[in-house]
């Protein structure tokens, strides 16, 4: 199907039937070559996937320091037909030197660590929030750590796409939002910059996917643990927190501090926001609504609901596509705004590609136009 | 395992083998007769399981307009073991002289025109909407019907147990509240009347399980539309509103109107409402809960959990518990109050037979002692 | 409703509401005083919900060795209302001389260890693999280890109820069956001893929910890579194989081997086995059907299904009922027999109940009438 | 990432940014203008989701008779993004002039009578099951109806792609394969050919997701009859069999007659058949392996599993593949055939794109590589 984005043109599959499907890791002149730190985790895994649909990106380096030297197929079967892709390595053992780019994707400490060690020439998308917080106080008391890297951390560019792509541009640390923030800062940066709703009222009820927790073997992640239920979580103390508060206060220009509860849910992928706020300045659910539709006309990602229409999160299972929509609440003088994101794709590898676009020059949809996965 | 209610002896098993696990209906001085109109539906199938365990009650006739004439176990294959249980018949084919009570499971508005033909000898549990609403204006603005029997509403008990005990004893005819209604009338009620919270300020998240939509056969419910997935439905137009509103203005001794947003969940059972208060009268969310803890200390089935305790729907999966979380909010002066059910036992049936056995005489807990299913 | 077991009387629950619907544990004549060990494992966790329903088993010990000193509610959540049941302990901490029997939940190969060292007054039900093979060689080939304790294994009695009721009853060991072999025995048995399908070509499928692979902590088991898919595993491997061909070479009287093949599928509970078998001496679908039907009449918990009924897991699902289809195959002179079980009742802690009752000579259903949860 | 086949240059989007990633319909000498019969429901919408990724395929039409006028992201939210699709239509409103070919997603029987209907200009792929059985008797038998377009049946090409890739690149009207005649023939057609295993002792244990069962809204397709749970249906009688048994018997050069029995269980795609087979002409497990291995060695979408690798279902959700593994059987001279795909793509929707691609002269794997989604 024709689309905005050119798509393949599928020339050169019969000239290499030989190497099947695999993915061949090559430089060139319009090619990025990647390396993926901690490719052993599910954001890992779908940095992967998502290269697989851009035609600039060449990964040449997968790293795993526990399980270095194991095929990657063997670690995420899924993915059998990358079959060009090598084994994971250890980080040490990666040749900086044919790399242009990085998408890091590894525990939050080790990550500051690992990154100020990195060569200069090396574009960074980080995806752990090392680098979200521009206060090192905030990070070390909601973090547990001190910050390793102040300096670097001064050099981030936070990568909420569709609200800095300028910066991004021109950043060579992208620090990639977290998910529950990206759900959030989409929908309400725009109203309370708009002075359309009260910064000091907002509650905000998550409910997240399972994948978000990572592939770290625990007890309360278990099948049987998460089948058939939902429960509230970091009641009030998640660390998503201050990270929603800085970009409100920023959109605010003043202090912001939010209600956030977070659910954990029996499904795999998918985050919803449900947010409750109330209006300011004479605004009303539509002209809330309004405002929105109007403020990401453009965006490839982004799309305004009409009236009455509800957002699921199974509508963008996959995809790097969020949806939000706009309700009267009962209560006068209040609305409620639902946003919904696959956690894994906007709210993680997704957005990391969009970001590395803006980083690399190319397009910004490449290698994201995939349609949501229903059912 | 001995417990505080008596279980069964056991004897009997052995002179009765040939009838094996069968459920023999028989009327007796200790037994109440029940009728299920309506059983071909989960609520119906419900009360049938959870009488399987009650010593008092035999249930002589299961109705089903629909599927009169089949045989109960093919309507429903998992009651298989409740063999001398007899095939669906119609209503009107029911003899109601060899019946003591009812549990109506029918839909709203049919409920009111069976209801008031119903012979005046038998105790009536209606697990519909119909008598919930003292109002008959209201209940005709959200049902879309003019209320058919508005002298019986006048006789109806609302059946939130644990609230209403008192006047359930001496009801003709229960009206069994809602789901949705009774994760928030538990804990609000109390706060409301104990002016520990403010009534302008109530916001309600609610997620539930897919079988309170019932056994209709509708797109939206198929397994694919829903698996792996979630989404809000009738924003600020969901049908417990008024419900929730009437019991909560009760409590508050003014008007109170709420926001509530229902979220429909890829799970089978059960229900969880967040919900989001506003401090009063110099409360804090330790305060609510301690008023919480005493007010409920000695009721079987509500259970307060200790600081910092999250409760799971899982946790009350099959049983007839409700349990209640109290969390202080970051949001200065506010609390987080959440309350989980299973939906189809303490949200209906089960509320119902615990509403059965207190209009009948018998210890609360009877038939209802069952813990919950997990995983 | 009254069945043909008798159920709770419901007095007494007023006299103790202050201990409210909690778990009291006390000796007296007619109470077997039960110690669980093992028990932060999902069979001790249903043995404990089921006994919730026993009215002669009174649990005085719950041990966890990892897990000793805390509350029981804080590792089993869903079990809140079993107040009365003391923390875990460690086994070494047990006062065994207030203990009647043992349910024994402990891995394999420390199971041998303990039990052997267990006071001889107790009675035993072991839900481990220990003493299930009668030949110690074969143990020893399967499971990697040479039997500690060869000598009580030799007064083990193989627990399959149906099939060895008499034995059980005079056992002090009981070696409760597998899962998988409870869902092939109970239906093949009786046929390879009526001779009515060939020894020689028996090819089991089986389908597992997750829950029989432990509390364990293990990535294959985490909900994201569990959910919405199946996989075989253990294919010609399982070590469920030598005890199904050890109960299908003692029905044969003749050495048998089998095809088996087990899947693990997103489920929480439930197992079904379809079996692709040989007619042989003259048998027919029907007459396999007649022959389960007549040796199964008299069962509380078997029902074999009228020609034309599919048995699903779901019906099943939380009670100790064992459902049998049988069907023509398109291949002539061979049949298909389906069987159903829940995993952790029927299939562990159920049938385990269901022994320990024929032990303590109390009736065979006490504690076992729950019927299945749907939906 | 590079692959063998071209991707997207991305050019164009900067310029067409006012239609964000719309999907522009236009005809050109590249392109094929599709239309899709039968749109509303899940193949239909996978067909477009497909289509998104295809820079040949042009969606000029969507056919539903009785949602005709409804905007198709009405149908199908999850399509949002395809924007410029336009609304369902009537068949009779299509104007067929601006058609190239037709993806045909309606109902057997009735799609015999719009086919027989349609310009012979078109090119069509038809993913029902009226043109797949070669004998208009044998399709009578198991469909009920007498076969309407017999002499059209005679002209079309049974579309298993790696199995009939030529005959493909010249038909006129493709009949699209079952989703279980896929899993089967595909590792068993080879290994029948070279007489590797008997033909006389085939058994196919089938296990699906509920996609296939379509989007009608029937009860036992509802959420929670379908979830935590596994049954089968259709024993030794549903339409996949003849199919099944047409390509074997082909293969064999004989008639083939095999044991099949389909399972539904709680997942929305996937699909595994586990075959036990009789090794025939001294066989082995491994040359059963190295046999698949060779014959599908260069194919892009067929992938058999070195020695002791298990395929899941959740290997290739949302993609194209297909993978076999081969095990050695405990029965001697038997071995264990494994097939995994996800039901929607290589069961329906992808493969009627592959063979789209090879009837217009593009390169097979065109819109087909994404890669599997996990989790």
């Amino acid at each position: 199907m024709q689309t905005a984005v050119a798509r393949p043109s599928a020339r050169g599959v019969v000239g290499r039937t030989r190497s099947r499907a695999g993915l061949v890791v090559r430089a060139s002149k319009d090619t990025c070559r990647v390396a993926v730190l901690g490719a052993s985790g599910y954001t890992g895994a779908e940095v992967v996937r998502l290269s697989a649909l851009h035609p600039n990106i060449s990964i040449t380096a997968l790293t795993g320091e526990k399980q270095a030297g194991k095929p990657f197929a063997e670690v995420f079967p899924h993915l059998v037909a990358a079959s060009n892709v090598g084994p994971l390595v250890k980080i040490s053992d990666v040749e900086f030197a044919d790399v242009d780019a990085v998408f890091c994707c590894l525990p939050h400490a080790t990550t500051q660590q690992i990154i100020k060690g990195l060569p200069k020439h090396l574009k960074i998308v980080d995806l752990s929030a090392d680098f979200r917080l521009r206060d090192v106080d905030t990070y070390a008391e909601w973090y547990g750590n001190e910050h390793a890297a102040p300096e670097l951390q001064k050099t981030a560019v936070y990568g909420l796409t569709e609200l800095a792509r300028d910066d991004i541009k021109k950043a060579r640390l992208v620090a990639n939002p977290g998910c529950y923030p990206t759900t959030v800062q989409i929908p309400l940066v725009p109203l309370l910059e708009g002075g359309m709703i009260s910064k000091d009222d907002i509650i905000i009820d998550a409910k997240s996917g399972v994948s978000g927790a990572g592939r770290a073997a625990k007890e309360s992640n278990l099948y049987v643990e998460i089948a058939e239920g939902i429960n509230a979580y970091g009641v009030s103390s998640h660390r998503h927190m201050p990270e929603i508060e800085q970009g409100l206060s920023d959109a605010a220009g003043a202090d912001v501090k939010v209600s956030f509860t977070p659910h954990l849910m029996c499904m795999s992928r998918g985050m919803q926001s449900t947010m409750y706020v109330k209006l300011a300045g004479g605004a009303t659910p539509d002209s809330l609504r309004a405002a929105l539709s109007e403020r990401y006309a453009s965006e490839p990602f982004v799309r305004v609901l009409p009236k009455g229409s509800v957002p699921h999160t199974r509508h963008v299972r996959g995809s790097n596509f969020c949806l939000i929509g706009v309700f009267p609440d009962r209560l006068p003088g209040r609305a409620i705004v639902i946003c919904v994101i696959d956690n894994l794709v906007k709210g993680a590898s997704g957005q990391a590609m969009q970001n590395l676009n803006l980083v690399m020059g190319f397009p910004e949809t490449t290698g994201l136009m995939q349609l949501a996965m229903f059912p």
